[in-house]
């Protein structure tokens, strides 16, 4: 299969709003209403306008099916070293199980190590069980309990 | 006790990496030679440059007692919202067990609101058991594994 990865273009944008609802735990979350509900257009002319954010796609025929969000974090810790994190991993669902994550991911890593970050690091919802044991497979450790708390 | 929460300055910045080695994980990952290795510097400058990024210090007699970072991180996912991510949260051996943590996550969650944030989140390793207590007493939920892979 012919995937391109790529930052993420305005004209994307309705096609990552399905990807991020077409999901058990996204579905709940998102607003798929059309047209677009403009908080999705402000939110990504922020992450673009940010030189620390990427919104990645990997796209086939022509069309987004995979996305994930890359925010560089400048830290003090480990003797002041960049870290990558990953967010809003999705796939669209007529590609899973062939391997796009997967190449994802490897794409991720590939782009943290020229960013000069010495960690990966993301967190995967509990609920999902395939997706712990997918991050698993490509060398994530579930060293951390991951807190969130509604504001 | 007269404690004031302020982002952090260049000054700080030997006595931040003391916080940040003061700790049986951070012990081994720092770098506390003197004079201050100078990718701590250069960190802390990549910090003060981006408006997304705060170091804030809990400050009792004019001395920095606790630290902590924030990264206000624009999403895609939940409609477009902001999220407030919290990391390198660290409180001086002697004013540990007195309330600190608390004024200053707090603290943090007055900040994320006051930057439009929907949701805080933060990692806390699995061996420190007693920073997990804390966080739930804070109100914070651990729904998801914490992943890490070293680059």
């Amino acid at each position: 299969m012919e995937l391109i990865c790529r930052q993420a273009e305005e004209k994307d944008l309705n096609q990552l709003v399905v990807m991020l609802s077409d999901d058990a735990l996204g579905a709940e979350r998102e607003d798929t209403s059309r047209p677009l509900n403009p908080k999705y257009i402000r939110a990504f002319e922020q992450i673009a306008r940010d030189p620390n954010n990427e919104v990645i796609v990997i796209e086939h025929s022509g069309q987004p099916v995979g996305m994930m969000q890359l925010t560089f974090i400048p830290s003090l810790t480990h003797v002041g070293s960049w870290r990558c994190q990953i967010e809003g991993v999705r796939i669209r669902s007529d590609y899973r199980g062939q391997g796009l994550g997967k190449r994802m991911l490897a794409w991720a890593i590939a782009r943290a190590r020229e960013r000069g970050c010495r960690l990966a690091q993301l967190t995967s919802d509990k609920q999902r069980p395939d997706a712990l044991r997918f991050y698993e497979k490509m060398g994530f450790e579930a060293t951390h309990e991951g807190f969130k708390r509604k504001l």
